[in-house]
Protein backbone atom coordinates (compact mmCIF):
# COMPACT_ATOMS: atom_id res chain seq x y z
CA UNK A 1 0.00 0.00 0.00
CA UNK A 2 1.23 3.31 -0.73
CA UNK A 3 1.20 5.94 1.83
CA UNK A 4 -1.16 8.12 -0.27
CA UNK A 5 -3.70 5.23 0.71
CA UNK A 6 -3.66 5.57 4.11
CA UNK A 7 -3.41 9.73 4.47
CA UNK A 8 -5.65 11.69 3.14
CA UNK A 9 -6.28 15.52 2.78
CA UNK A 10 -8.88 17.45 4.40
CA UNK A 11 -10.38 17.85 0.70
CA UNK A 12 -10.30 13.87 0.52
CA UNK A 13 -11.51 13.34 3.62
CA UNK A 14 -15.11 15.56 2.84
CA UNK A 15 -15.28 13.68 -0.37
CA UNK A 16 -14.48 10.12 0.95
CA UNK A 17 -17.07 11.35 4.26
CA UNK A 18 -19.69 12.65 1.60
CA UNK A 19 -19.36 9.75 -0.62
CA UNK A 20 -19.55 6.75 2.13
CA UNK A 21 -22.80 8.55 3.62
CA UNK A 22 -24.11 8.12 -0.16
CA UNK A 23 -23.41 4.56 -0.41
CA UNK A 24 -24.84 4.06 2.61
CA UNK A 25 -28.16 5.96 2.38
CA UNK A 26 -28.62 4.09 -0.72
CA UNK A 27 -27.62 0.60 0.39
CA UNK A 28 -30.43 1.49 3.74
CA UNK A 29 -33.13 2.68 0.87
CA UNK A 30 -32.48 -0.43 -0.95
CA UNK A 31 -32.72 -2.53 2.20
CA UNK A 32 -35.82 -1.66 3.51
CA UNK A 33 -37.32 -1.40 0.42
CA UNK A 34 -36.63 -5.16 0.21
CA UNK A 35 -37.76 -6.24 3.73
CA UNK A 36 -41.20 -4.67 2.57
CA UNK A 37 -41.38 -6.58 -0.55
CA UNK A 38 -40.08 -9.92 0.97
CA UNK A 39 -42.84 -9.10 4.28
CA UNK A 40 -45.77 -8.37 1.94
CA UNK A 41 -45.75 -11.72 0.60
CA UNK A 42 -45.05 -14.11 3.63
CA UNK A 43 -48.02 -16.31 4.41
CA UNK A 44 -45.92 -18.96 6.17
CA UNK A 45 -43.80 -19.11 9.17
CA UNK A 46 -41.13 -20.75 7.23
CA UNK A 47 -40.57 -17.35 5.33
CA UNK A 48 -40.97 -15.19 8.33
CA UNK A 49 -37.87 -17.16 9.48
CA UNK A 50 -36.30 -16.34 5.94
CA UNK A 51 -36.69 -13.26 6.30
CA UNK A 52 -35.15 -13.28 9.89
CA UNK A 53 -31.90 -15.46 8.44
CA UNK A 54 -32.05 -12.27 5.70
CA UNK A 55 -32.07 -9.99 8.21
CA UNK A 56 -29.22 -11.71 10.17
CA UNK A 57 -26.91 -11.61 6.87
CA UNK A 58 -27.27 -8.23 5.84
CA UNK A 59 -27.02 -6.68 9.20
CA UNK A 60 -24.01 -8.82 10.21
CA UNK A 61 -22.84 -7.92 6.28
CA UNK A 62 -23.83 -3.93 6.85
CA UNK A 63 -21.94 -3.59 10.41
CA UNK A 64 -18.78 -4.42 8.94
CA UNK A 65 -18.39 -2.77 5.85
CA UNK A 66 -18.91 1.20 6.43
CA UNK A 67 -15.02 1.73 8.18
CA UNK A 68 -14.51 5.10 7.91
CA UNK A 69 -11.02 4.28 8.39
CA UNK A 70 -8.92 5.72 6.19
CA UNK A 71 -6.31 2.60 6.34
CA UNK A 72 -9.14 0.61 5.39
CA UNK A 73 -11.36 3.50 3.03
CA UNK A 74 -10.13 2.20 -0.03
CA UNK A 75 -10.62 -1.53 -0.34
CA UNK A 76 -14.44 -0.23 1.31
CA UNK A 77 -15.08 1.85 -1.61
CA UNK A 78 -13.59 -0.37 -3.81
CA UNK A 79 -15.99 -3.12 -2.65
CA UNK A 80 -19.07 -0.43 -2.16
CA UNK A 81 -18.28 0.18 -6.43
CA UNK A 82 -18.16 -3.50 -6.71
CA UNK A 83 -21.58 -4.01 -5.61
CA UNK A 84 -22.89 -1.02 -7.46
CA UNK A 85 -23.72 1.29 -4.82
CA UNK A 86 -21.04 4.30 -6.31
CA UNK A 87 -19.68 5.01 -9.55
CA UNK A 88 -16.06 5.20 -9.31
CA UNK A 89 -16.52 8.69 -11.12
CA UNK A 90 -18.20 10.17 -7.64
CA UNK A 91 -15.17 9.67 -5.81
CA UNK A 92 -13.39 12.64 -8.35
CA UNK A 93 -11.01 15.07 -6.50
CA UNK A 94 -10.00 11.99 -4.72
CA UNK A 95 -5.84 12.18 -5.55
CA UNK A 96 -4.99 10.14 -8.97
CA UNK A 97 -3.44 7.08 -7.34
CA UNK A 98 -5.67 6.58 -5.48
CA UNK A 99 -8.52 6.66 -8.37
CA UNK A 100 -5.76 4.55 -10.47
CA UNK A 101 -6.27 1.71 -7.39
CA UNK A 102 -9.53 1.90 -6.84
CA UNK A 103 -10.62 1.21 -10.68
CA UNK A 104 -8.14 -1.86 -10.56
CA UNK A 105 -9.41 -2.77 -7.17
CA UNK A 106 -13.22 -2.43 -8.66
CA UNK A 107 -12.05 -4.48 -11.34
CA UNK A 108 -10.79 -7.44 -9.81
CA UNK B 1 -47.37 -34.41 39.36
CA UNK B 2 -49.90 -37.06 39.12
CA UNK B 3 -49.94 -39.55 36.43
CA UNK B 4 -52.45 -38.70 34.58
CA UNK B 5 -50.58 -35.05 33.80
CA UNK B 6 -48.43 -37.74 31.77
CA UNK B 7 -50.38 -40.39 30.77
CA UNK B 8 -52.49 -39.10 27.76
CA UNK B 9 -55.64 -41.59 26.35
CA UNK B 10 -56.07 -41.91 23.05
CA UNK B 11 -58.93 -39.78 22.72
CA UNK B 12 -57.15 -37.38 24.74
CA UNK B 13 -53.71 -37.29 22.39
CA UNK B 14 -56.10 -36.39 19.66
CA UNK B 15 -57.76 -33.51 21.90
CA UNK B 16 -53.98 -32.61 22.56
CA UNK B 17 -53.00 -32.54 18.82
CA UNK B 18 -55.65 -30.60 17.58
CA UNK B 19 -55.94 -27.72 20.27
CA UNK B 20 -52.19 -27.40 19.86
CA UNK B 21 -52.20 -27.35 15.98
CA UNK B 22 -54.82 -24.38 16.84
CA UNK B 23 -52.94 -22.53 18.82
CA UNK B 24 -49.48 -22.81 16.76
CA UNK B 25 -51.68 -21.45 13.60
CA UNK B 26 -52.73 -18.99 15.57
CA UNK B 27 -49.97 -17.69 16.92
CA UNK B 28 -48.38 -18.13 13.38
CA UNK B 29 -51.02 -15.78 11.82
CA UNK B 30 -50.93 -13.15 14.50
CA UNK B 31 -46.56 -13.34 13.97
CA UNK B 32 -47.22 -12.91 10.13
CA UNK B 33 -49.38 -9.84 10.73
CA UNK B 34 -47.54 -8.62 12.89
CA UNK B 35 -44.41 -8.77 10.48
CA UNK B 36 -45.98 -7.12 7.62
CA UNK B 37 -47.53 -4.07 9.85
CA UNK B 38 -43.68 -3.58 10.95
CA UNK B 39 -42.27 -3.56 8.21
CA UNK B 40 -44.86 -1.42 5.95
CA UNK B 41 -44.14 1.17 8.89
CA UNK B 42 -40.10 1.00 8.39
CA UNK B 43 -38.64 3.96 7.38
CA UNK B 44 -35.22 3.87 9.27
CA UNK B 45 -32.39 1.09 9.54
CA UNK B 46 -32.42 1.35 13.18
CA UNK B 47 -35.85 0.29 12.48
CA UNK B 48 -35.04 -2.81 10.53
CA UNK B 49 -32.37 -3.98 12.97
CA UNK B 50 -35.50 -3.78 15.52
CA UNK B 51 -37.34 -5.69 13.74
CA UNK B 52 -34.53 -7.96 13.45
CA UNK B 53 -34.20 -8.50 17.24
CA UNK B 54 -37.89 -8.94 17.85
CA UNK B 55 -37.60 -11.98 14.79
CA UNK B 56 -34.92 -13.40 16.89
CA UNK B 57 -36.33 -13.31 20.06
CA UNK B 58 -40.08 -14.32 18.60
CA UNK B 59 -38.38 -17.50 17.01
CA UNK B 60 -36.58 -18.29 20.01
CA UNK B 61 -39.46 -18.66 21.99
CA UNK B 62 -41.60 -20.42 19.03
CA UNK B 63 -38.87 -22.88 18.70
CA UNK B 64 -38.94 -23.28 22.33
CA UNK B 65 -42.49 -23.39 23.00
CA UNK B 66 -44.22 -25.92 20.79
CA UNK B 67 -43.46 -28.97 22.60
CA UNK B 68 -45.60 -32.07 22.16
CA UNK B 69 -44.13 -34.34 25.19
CA UNK B 70 -46.83 -35.38 27.01
CA UNK B 71 -44.58 -35.12 29.98
CA UNK B 72 -44.94 -31.34 29.28
CA UNK B 73 -47.94 -30.77 27.84
CA UNK B 74 -49.73 -29.32 30.83
CA UNK B 75 -47.31 -26.34 31.44
CA UNK B 76 -47.56 -25.98 27.59
CA UNK B 77 -51.23 -25.80 27.52
CA UNK B 78 -51.15 -23.19 30.56
CA UNK B 79 -48.72 -21.11 29.17
CA UNK B 80 -50.73 -20.61 25.91
CA UNK B 81 -53.73 -20.18 27.60
CA UNK B 82 -51.87 -17.79 30.03
CA UNK B 83 -50.88 -15.57 26.41
CA UNK B 84 -54.27 -16.13 24.97
CA UNK B 85 -53.75 -18.36 22.23
CA UNK B 86 -56.21 -20.83 23.59
CA UNK B 87 -59.21 -20.65 26.18
CA UNK B 88 -59.46 -23.64 28.24
CA UNK B 89 -62.82 -24.17 27.11
CA UNK B 90 -61.09 -25.36 24.05
CA UNK B 91 -59.56 -27.93 26.05
CA UNK B 92 -62.67 -30.12 27.08
CA UNK B 93 -62.72 -33.85 26.96
CA UNK B 94 -59.26 -33.68 29.03
CA UNK B 95 -59.30 -35.66 32.27
CA UNK B 96 -61.14 -33.39 34.83
CA UNK B 97 -57.91 -33.12 37.21
CA UNK B 98 -55.91 -32.36 33.94
CA UNK B 99 -58.33 -29.07 33.39
CA UNK B 100 -58.51 -28.45 36.79
CA UNK B 101 -54.48 -28.56 37.43
CA UNK B 102 -54.47 -26.27 33.96
CA UNK B 103 -57.15 -24.03 35.24
CA UNK B 104 -54.66 -23.57 38.22
CA UNK B 105 -51.67 -22.92 36.47
CA UNK B 106 -52.91 -20.49 33.96
CA UNK B 107 -54.41 -18.47 36.95
CA UNK B 108 -50.69 -18.07 38.66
Amino acid sequence: MTVSDTEWSTNEQRIAREVLDKAYMREVSALIEEVRQRSGSISELDEVWKLHDFLSARRHEIDGKYDYRYSVLIFVFARLIEEGWLHLEELEGLAPDKLTKLAALSRM
